[in-house]
C-alpha cells in the first residue's frame, strides 16, 4: 500500500518559479541587478521597516489569527465591511485555498494559456483539470473567448489577471465588469489584482462591487514593496470569503506581516511616490529594449514584457545570456508568449547594468533570424 | 449549482484556537498576563531580533524558495543531510500539506482524543475520518492501543506528539521507537515533537532515525521563542519528505522568518539559558498549583495542565474567573482531559499575576464538589 494518494503520486515535485537564489548556486555568480520577480527594488516605506522591526520583538506571541487591526485597516482603506476580507501567506497561498475549497478531481479550471503558474500548480495539486484559452494576437487575455469557454465548460473557477502577469497587458473596467457579469453563476471569477495598485485610471471595477461568485485578490507584494513578507487579501461578497475559515492556516500570516501591512497602508503618500518611481522606471525601460531595436509591450505593472523580435528559442537563449552577465530577469513559459523576456523596475544603476547585460547579450547571441 | 465543493460546504468556518486579542475584544479588557498559547514569554535571541530586524529592510524581495541556507543549518545543525528536511509556515502549515498529500476523503487517521486539534481541523478539511483513542488513565497518550487501532484499521496517519500537548506529558524514547517500528508500513506516523527542545534526557529517539513512513515535526515557535515568525520543519527519509514540494506555498516562509531561524540556532546558548529560565518557571508553575490545593501534572513542555479536581464544568467556570482577572490561559477541550486547565510559563511577574487570579477564581466559583 502506497503512503501518499493516487493524486499526490502523479504530480511532480516542482516549483513555479525557480528563485535567483537557487540560479547563483547553479550558475555559480551573483547577481547584481534582481529583476526578475516583480519585486519592487524601491522597497517598503521606512514606517513599514520599523513596524516590522518592532514587530520581531514581539515575535515570541503568534499573531491574531483573525488579523482583527489589518482586516479593519484593510476595510476602512477600501470603505468595505471588514467581512468582505480575507487575509492570507500571499495571493499564492490564498489560490491554494480557493482551489481546495472549490474544485474537486475531475473538476474543470479555465485559465489562459501562458498566464500565472503558480495558480496552474494548485490547480493541478487538487487534481482539477486546466482548460486554456489562448493570449489574444494583442498579447492581452480575451475576455470574450474566456466567456466563451466558460459558458461551454461551466468551470468551477476562471483566472483572470488584471493587470496581467507576464504580459503587463490591461483592460479597463467595462471589460472586466462585463467578465463579471457574463461569467457563470456556478464559476468563481478569480480576478488576480496583484497589481492593482499600479493600474491606470479606469482599468479597475470599483472595489464595492460584489457577486457571490467573485474574489479579488490583492497584495502587499507588489506596489507596497514587501515580497519576503507574505501578505494578501481577498475581497468579496462575505458568504464567499467566509469559506477561507474552513481550510486556511490560521496563524499563517506571521505578528510581523500584519504589522507590516498595517504600517503600509498608513502610509499612502510614499506609495504614490513609489509609483512615480515605478513609472518612471518602467518608461526607461520601455526606452532601453527601444534601443536595443526591441519592442516593449505597454504596462499596467511594474514589469515591463519585451518582445525580443525571434521565437522562444531565441528569447530563451538571450536570457540565459543576460542571467551570466548578472541580471537576474525571467521569460513567460510557453508560446507565442515566451518571444518577450520579462523585465521588472529598478533603480537607474539596476537599468544601466541590465541595458548593458542586453547589449551583450545579442552580441553573443546574434539578432533573431527573420 | 452551489459555488463550493459538497466538502467545503459540509465543514464550520471555525478556528481551532480563538486568539487572546479575540477574548480581549470580545471581554472588553487587556490581559495583563499571557500564559495560555504556550508561548515563550523569554522570547528569542537577541541576535534573532536583529536578523529580523536587518531581514525586515531587505524584505522588498521574496525569501528563498528553496531556503536553502536555513535548510543547511538544519541539516548541520542535528548531522543530517538538506533532503531530510521540508520548511514550513509553522507545524499548523505542515500538517495542513501532510494531510493534502496523503489521505482522500474517507481515508482514516488516527489521533488521540483530547490530542492537537489543529490536526483534526486539517483532517477534517480534506474529508478524512477521524478516529480517537483515548490518553491513558495517567494522561498519557496511550502507545499500546494506538498501535492496536492502527494495525486494526490501518489509516493513512497516526498523529503522535511527544512530549504532549495539551498534558505535558512524554514517553521515553524506547517507547517511542517501539510505535515507530510497530505502525504499519502503510501508515505514516506524524510524531509532533515541537517541545523537543525542551524535552527531558532519554525521550527522544536519534534525529537519523529514519522509516519511510515516520515524520518527525519541529519548531521555532516554542523553545526557540519565534511563536508570531511562523517556521518550522519536518524530519524524515527523503523520498518522503520530497512530497511536500509537491504542494506547498514555495515563498511562505518569509524572508524574515529564514534569517530569523538561522540565527536561532547559531544561538544555543541562548536556548540553554533560556530552558533553563523555561524549567524554573515550570516549577514555580507546579508550586502554584499545590499551594492552590490542585494538581500540577509533570511536564517536559513550556507549560503545565493542572488537575483542578472537579469535572469540565468546574474547570471551564474557573478558567472563565481567572481570564476575566486578567490571566490569559487555556484548557483542554474535551473530557477527562477537561478537567485541567493549561498554563504556560511566563517570568515571575505573570506567575504571581496568575497565582493572584487563581486565588480570586477559587474565591469566586468555589471548591470542586466532591
Amino acid at each position: 500500500m502506497p503512503l501518499f494518494t493516487e493524486l499526490a503520486r502523479s504530480l511532480p515535485a516542482t516549483i513555479p518559479f525557480v528563485g535567483p537564489e537557487a540560479l547563483e548556486r547553479r550558475m555559480g555568480l551573483r547577481f547584481r541587478a534582481r529583476l526578475g520577480a516583480n519585486e519592487s527594488v524601491f522597497g517598503p516605506s521606512p514606517n513599514v521597516v520599523e513596524a516590522m522591526a518592532r514587530a520581531a520583538r514581539d515575535s515570541w506571541a503568534y499573531g491574531d489569527p483573525e488579523q482583527y487591526e489589518l482586516k479593519a485597516a484593510i476595510a476602512a482603506h477600501h470603505g468595505l465591511a471588514m467581512e468582505t476580507i480575507a487575509i492570507g501567506e500571499g495571493i499564492d497561498g490564498l489560490l491554494g485555498h480557493l482551489v481546495h475549497l472549490a474544485a474537486d478531481p475531475g473538476d474543470t479550471v479555465v485559465t489562459s494559456y501562458g498566464a500565472y503558474p503558480t495558480f496552474n500548480y494548485h490547480v493541478a495539486g487538487h487534481g482539477a483539470k486546466l482548460d486554456f484559452v489562448a493570449y489574444r494576437h494583442d498579447d492581452h487575455e480575451d475576455p470574450d473567448e474566456l466567456i466563451e469557454r466558460a459558458k461551454a465548460l461551466r468551470p468551477k473557477l476562471l483566472y483572470f489577471a488584471n493587470p496581467d502577469n507576464p504580459t503587463g497587458s490591461w483592460h479597463d473596467a467595462v471589460a472586466i465588469e462585463r467578465l463579471i457579469n457574463a461569467v457563470p453563476e456556478e464559476t468563481i471569477l478569480v480576478l488576480d489584482e496583484a497589481y492593482s495598485d499600479l493600474a491606470p485610471e479606469g482599468a479597475l471595477p470599483s472595489i464595492a462591487l460584489m457577486r457571490p461568485n467573485l474574489l479579488r485578490f490583492r497584495t502587499f507584494s507588489k506596489a507596497y514593496g514587501m515580497a519576503g513578507v507574505r501578505v494578501a487579501y481577498v475581497v468579496g461578497d462575505p458568504a464567499t470569503v467566509g469559506q477561507f475559515d474552513k481550510v486556511r492556516n490560521h496563524f499563517g500570516v506571521s505578528r510581523i506581516a500584519q504589522a507590516g501591512a498595517v504600517a503600509a497602508l498608513a502610509d499612502q503618500a510614499y506609495l504614490m511616490d513609489v509609483t512615480r518611481q515605478i513609472v518612471a522606471a518602467r518608461d526607461e525601460l520601455a526606452a532601453i529594449a527601444r534601443r536595443a531595436n526591441m519592442t516593449p509591450l505597454p504596462s499596467a505593472t511594474n514589469f515591463v514584457a519585451i518582445d525580443c523580435g525571434g521565437d522562444g528559442h531565441y528569447a530563451r537563449a538571450l536570457l540565459a545570456a543576460v542571467l551570466k552577465r548578472g541580471a537576474f530577469i525571467r521569460m513567460p513559459g510557453v508560446a507565442p508568449l515566451d518571444r518577450m523576456i520579462r523585465v521588472s523596475v529598478g533603480r537607474p544603476d539596476d537599468l544601466a547594468l541590465f541595458e548593458d547585460a542586453l547589449a551583450g547579450a545579442i552580441d553573443e547571441v546574434g539578432r533573431p533570424s527573420a
